[in-house]
């Protein structure tokens, strides 16, 4: 089921809110304020309220959210309670460093496989996961792989994505500095190092 | 000078200008219309000529925008018009891409010192920057850095914060999946990969 009236900004927050409820279950947390909560994640307790009431009523007042009860409900609401598999194009130092992130386990997130064009890479495994050639990406439709990272030059970007899209790939995590053109029912989302760099120094006060 | 009544959301879509304007100066564009930036970058022209609003008119009706001129002057709104040094804490995979990253220059950007804790990296030298010792950090004072990178693992992130902010540290992009507490004047940026991918799923069409 998809929520389609959902603010963009709200889906943006319950992965925050997955992490946090994920954090105070591993230090056995059973029950949690929507006030607490907020501190353990950094957004405000209204805030947290607000999004979570597109969904129903997840909490009951005085008693605070159930941990365990939550953190599976918001998988559910953001297709997290499958394991989702992820193809990563691009093993230079970023894709590496994608490869060995030890973060995506926990939202059921897997780099299942990855593509260089570089002979040198090709066949070597890291993390379980064997580099193929980039001339075979399209073999990623067989395996039912819907999601992909792109972490190629700026200037393969493009094609990296039309191959992908023909291959089946609906979700793209992008971390090539430019704007992809894809069909609406593709979401990309662009992760720019250097342009979220470039926002710090506006919010910094004068010398 | 800092315009306060901005909203952050602006702010953000400004680095995306800059750039589109770069690029658009590169293919030897002298002017550029609201529209035609518009296909450059993904956001739609009513968007741009609201935010460039909040600045003053930028531009002549029917003429478009002076690229040079443009770039120019969201550099100085985002106080990209100095160069600005960062100092990256943290050498493993994800700091080595950072490291090596080719995008920083265009913002005026520069990563002007690199710290880790481990003695098999520590005085190795890439991209021109030497790695040094972790415990060396409060040196950034007397170098006048502001701005800070962390890429460390989570556990040690809030402690690398500390050390940042008593050193001068105003702006931080953390890579770390963890929230940090810090006082209101620095500014804190998070990139969570793991997060950002969290939230693909959601927008793919039921299978």
């Amino acid at each position: 089921m998809r929520y389609s009236r959902i603010p963009d900004e709200t889906i943006r927050r319950l992965p925050i809110y997955l992490r946090g409820l994920i954090l105070a279950s591993d230090q056995g947390k059973k029950k949690i304020s929507s006030s607490k909560l907020a501190d353990f994640v950094g957004v405000y307790p209204w805030q947290i309220r607000k999004d979570f009431s597109y969904f129903g009523d997840f909490g009951t007042r005085g008693v605070g959210y159930n941990v365990e009860k939550l953190a599976k409900e918001i998988k559910r609401i953001l297709k997290l309670n499958v394991d989702q598999k992820a193809a990563l194009i691009g093993v230079g130092n970023l894709g590496m460093a994608i490869l060995a992130f030890p973060g995506f386990h926990i939202y059921g997130l897997n780099i299942a496989a990855a593509f260089d064009i570089n002979p040198k890479k090709i066949g070597k495994t890291i993390n379980n996961v064997k580099i193929e050639c980039a001339s075979k990406l399209n073999a990623i439709k067989k395996r039912k792989i819907k999601l992909a990272v792109i972490a190629v030059p700026r200037k393969a970007a493009q094609e990296t994505a039309n191959i992908l899209l023909k291959a089946g790939v609906r979700g793209i995590l992008n971390f090539s500095p430019c704007y992809l053109v894809v069909p609406k029912k593709v979401k990309v989302i662009t992760i720019d190092i250097a342009m979220d760099m470039a926002r710090l120094p506006y919010y910094m006060p004068a010398v």
